[in-house]
């Protein structure tokens, strides 16, 4: 196939309907979708396996705008292509309630994942292509290539200048990703002006490094012969991931095409007429697309959907063939969890030994990677500290390397904790798999762009979060999370779990599991917790509870979560002898108690009692759940763990003082309401 | 010279030094010292320019070790050198309020920078070479190089596989800092065990392709002449910065040398005495220093001294000759602001136009840029939309780059958030800088683990955060910080402000500006703002104030921060009109706030009124000053940013609607405290 007057008709289509857009909205980004349209268009009609009327089709590429700020042009293609996208959509672009967001989410049909925040599409491609290059070393079978689909990323500057991309860019060249093809919009601008003031490496070079093949277009405003044989060749390419390094020209055809200026902001009236004129519009119309162009791309669209009709077929016969595996990847697709997988998760009695939830944790992990498949773990090089691996697993490798294969279900991500975020993400998104990766809460942090994400793009992804306090003892402050529950207690969307001990840790990993729509930072302890009378997963799996209730009405309510919870109970026996009567609630996930109903969650913190909260964190947003809050508004320390408990007085003495303390504070207040009665509704 | 049998006891006695301190601690990490400990040795006896007696030293060479978990060896280091650490405190290695916690931290005498978080200490040394290469560009005249000291950091592969770390390499090697020599201990061993398991990218490579100059050195356990003649070579390059990769053997020594098992882990009893008895020291003692030892570093350390000497000198005569510059540089090391420079600080009335906080902030950086030689701006790629640079800015670059010099003071950080705050750490530390850098609020959290360092280390770095809010309209809610603001309260010793108007920044920037042991994070609006009545320096500088008083006793407080203050200050009008009568209090810095008298705060949130938070992010922690609160427990959404501020009900309608609910929630509580009023005194 060569390239003639349409094709041009079609580009220069997607570049003055980018001009409308962002004019139309007085805001917006035309230069990227006018330098892109070309590759674009030569993507999407040439190479690109999709069927616009079902958008979810299991073996379709996959396409990832990094640079989600050009989203204009994805919108742009989504409506020329005929999937859930109106004209008038694009000439909403960025309005409140649209289907045109400022940056694509992923909420919109045809769209995988949500971008904009520079370096998270290109690391969750490194995702998508490493969970269809898994999906495919488990599924396919002789003659049966169900799932063999190609993953492509668009990216500028901004996202190969991000540690997020170069971290995922590494491991992608690791783990030899061949279904993987970037390409790089190499405009030579950034919203600083040109990248000589700041970008000067030698972008080839360092994607080379990485263990990647490099190719290079030089001509991408125009030369669509090249970029058709660089994409070709970077499909042929089946053992390294590809990056195609194209020359464009930021804002073709704009008088200021080339500068900065044509960056983030809409094109003066005089340019966009100037545009129109250059490509042979109507200069006085806006959105216009030629009959001829709705005819091309809806002809694309056709052939995409009979393609998807004969990977029916093959799968039919795979499906006979194959009914385990074809139920197996069929149900996975759908979301459903194998059928009372939940009896596998352990239950502990108050006369099991102490255990780390860390450790807790494995023994679940251990089990439910023998009955969920779709189970895939991993770490950011802290295997043997976050206890993420189970015996038997096979490591996610390519054969070559001698340590695993592509139907290996544990990742080893490096110290690349951000990446293994972007990541997990693309893994989530691509349908078959739920990720769980592990770091110490602490590092959790490094990865906040790409957790933020998960949360906002309703991506299932678990965050195994292990030393999750200053109960890690020797490592010290540097290692201590002190902030990190209030941020992603505040983040929405995110269910921040604290489990104190068996039955909630069981609890926490069967609410992180059907619970699709939702990531999960699973907070976890270095040290040893016994294992509490009044605890169940029954009790657990509503975020909070009573876990120790008074005969008589208690003076005192004290709430918690995780090592302290234990701690809280043995402050109560102290509490006896003084004569105050103590209740304890156990609280390991914010989120989840918050969906609870009033009458649970009052009977939980009922009214009449002050409350304290005691946990080795800031004490920042406990005052939602309590009337007084003991924690550490300060930095940890290091020592043995015993030690660093003392010095900050979390011991059964200072829970128990200070909880005296609020009984005699709170005495004289009528009525003392409970802190979850309020004048009104949160908006949430 | 050359090494003889001395250097060798040297080195052995730090291994067997790391040996005990592990073992004894029953906690850290042996394995990098015991393989490091070569060019340790090598490094600060023939090249390191330092004296152990005045560790703050202005042109003393810099040493990071961004592997800061072999902090072993630099503890050891600074006792054998006679800095102030004695053999005690290194037999209190990992204890409770001891000189030797488990990572380094920059409070201990010779510690430059708090290390440990992978990444961290590799950019702080390119933020500490970009500042002594400003300092000396800045100072040094003819004859006089009064500042010429080098940066010198080990890493080891955790450190080189962080993205923060790739961005910090890139940066450095576009700035072409010739003064940064960084040793790579590549001894092919991460946590996880093999780095063939997930690093296994040619680094020699990917840095050539970020501009440095890269050597090898094949037997770095041992051949002391190599290590040497590449140190020496790396020192003459001094249009790059250099990476010596050095093959050593983790654990050298030891039964289980070059395995994972040596990183973590004090080596066990049989193990620790045969390290002893092949170096040939006793295998039953402990802590063993031969005497020679100790003489031959303290001849290191006299040999310091007498540099010093020689350069108060050198810097006498400067000063002689160059008083102004030489009164500048002292003013600079003492950390005194130039007389008068508040002077510049702009105020405003109520009478000025509306004006984003970011214009306010820029007007402002206008005047210091001026006043303020020490303060060094710049923008992770969001110069135009931060508005962090001044009209006669010289940027920092390579002077054969056409596009600056060294003596610029405006930094072109790339899209690289995370490694900007690294290195602002690392400039902040050199002691001659202040340095500030922008990017949007929402992606602060890309820096969090840098951030984090900020504010744990002490370091005056201000984070200029625009966009602060859904206010920043079209670019959506993959832009929009909703948790951001909770996450870096609950950082302690992090100033966050957020100011209403012109007096208020001003008022921010003089906080930020003199509190010289904290850091900032300034979070500024897109949208304009108008000037309030009732704000002033004088007030905003306390972190909270009453900003709209009633005459008669109040039946509301409103409390807010930036963009929302003046929508409440409409919503009184709204309330008033229903017979409601409320007063303002603007808070625009919590931390600042938290400092003042009990007195005080009681004053601005008094006992017996309700209080109303209002801000446009999530409400958690505002518990701690309102009784009610008004905020978005959800992501935020595109569109032009009126329209979604009425989405969300943010307009003087939806504040005074639920603070009529709050009046009449709280009416028959009795008595209403004020949320200030708490049971006990919190751990800060
Ligand atoms: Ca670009
Ligand atoms: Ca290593």
């Amino acid at each position: 196939m060569s390239f003639g007057e349409i094709d041009q008709l079609c580009i220069n289509t997607i570049r003055i309907l980018a001009v409308d857009m962002t004019f139309q909205a007085n805001s917006g980004h035309p230069g990227a979708p006018m330098g892109l349209a070309p590759v674009a268009h030569v993507l999407f009609n040439k190479f690109m396996k999709f069927n616009p009327k079902n958008p979810k089709w299991a073996n379709r590429d996959r396409f990832v705008l990094s640079n989600g700020h050009a989203c204009a042009l994805q919108y742009i293609l989504l409506h020329l292509y005929g999937y859930d996208m109106t004209m008038e959509d694009l000439k909403n672009f960025r309005q409140v309630n649209s289907k045109t967001p400022g940056h694509p989410e992923n909420h919109i049909s045809g769209i995988e994942v949500t971008t904009g925040p520079l370096g998270q599409g290109f690391s969750n491609a490194v995702g998508l292509a490493l969970a269809q290059t898994h999906t495919s070393a488990t599924f396919n079978k002789d003659q049966f290539d169900v799932i063999n689909n190609y993953t492509y990323v668009f990216t500028g500057d901004g996202c190969l200048m991000e540690g997020v991309a170069s971290e995922a860019a590494s491991l992608a060249g690791h783990l030899k990703l061949g279904n993987l093809i970037c390409i790089y919009d190499d405009n030579h601008i950034s919203i600083d002006g040109d990248t000589n003031c700041a970008f000067t490496e030698d972008v080839d070079k360092r994607f080379e490094a990485y263990g990647w093949q490099t190719f290079v277009v030089e001509k991408g405003d125009t030369d669509l012969e090249s970029i058709s044989a660089a994409i070709e060749k970077a499909r042929k390419v089946r053992d390294k991931p590809s990056i195609i390094r194209l020359r464009t020209t930021i804002g073709f055809g704009s008088k200021i095409a080339g500068t900065g200026k044509v960056h983030g902001s809409p094109l003066s009236k005089e340019d966009a007429m100037h545009v129109k004129s250059i490509f042979g519009f109507d200069s006085e119309k806006s959105f216009q697309v030629p009959d001829i162009v709705y005819e091309f791309y809806r002809k694309t669209a056709t052939k995409g959907a009979k393609v998807e009709k004969e990977w029916n077929i093959l799968f039919s016969e795979y499906e006979n063939k194959y009914s385990s595996e074809a139920a197996q990847l069929k149900r996975r697709l759908t979301g459903k969890l194998p059928e009372g997988w939940e009896k596998s998760l352990p239950t502990y009695s108050p006369e099991d030994k102490a255990i780390a939830s860390r450790t807790l944790s494995q023994t679940i992990i251990e089990k439910l990677a023998h009955v969920i498949p779709e189970f895939i773990c991993g770490s950011a090089d802290l295997t043997g500290s976050n206890l993420t691996r189970w015996k038997d697993a096979v490591d996610f490798q390519h054969p070559s390397t001698g340590l695993g294969d592509y139907s290996g279900r544990y990742v080893r991500y490096g110290v690349r904790e951000h990446a293994m975020a972007g990541l997990m993400n693309g893994m989530a998104a691509y349908g078959t798999i739920i990720p769980a990766g592990g770091t110490f809460l602490n590092f959790i942090s490094y990865a906040a762009g790409s957790v933020r994400l998960s949360a906002l793009s309703h991506h299932q992804v678990i965050y195994i979060a292990t030393h999750d306090s200053i109960g890690l003892g020797e490592d010290g402050p540097t290692h201590q999370p002190i902030e990190t529950m209030a941020h992603f207690r505040a983040l929405p969307n995110m269910m921040v779990w604290r489990p104190a001990d068996g039955n909630e840790t069981s609890a926490a990993y069967y609410i992180a599991l059907t619970e699709r729509g939702k990531p999960t930072i699973m907070a976890l302890s270095r040290q040893n917790l016994p294992q509490l009378s009044g605890s169940t997963i029954g009790k657990a799996i509503k975020g909070g509870y009573t876990l120790l209730e008074t005969h008589e009405k208690a003076d005192i309510t004290l709430i918690s979560t995780g090592s302290e919870v234990g701690i809280c109970v043995d402050a109560v026996k102290i509490l006896k002898m003084q004569g105050i009567k103590a209740r304890v609630v156990s609280l390991p996930c914010w989120e989840v108690f918050d969906t609870q109903s009033k009458d649970y969650k009052l009977s939980v913190l009922p009214d009449d009692i002050p409350i304290l909260s005691v946990e080795v964190y800031s004490t920042l947003g406990w005052e939602k759940y309590s009337h007084e809050q003991f924690g550490i508004n300060t930095f940890g320390a290091s020592g043995p763990y015993k030690d660093v408990y003392k010095k900050y007085d979390f011991i059964p003495e200072g829970i128990a003082k200070r909880a005296a303390q609020t009984v005699e504070f709170w005495k004289d207040v009528k009525p003392i309401r409970s802190p979850l009665n309020r004048a009104f509704e949160q908006l949430i």
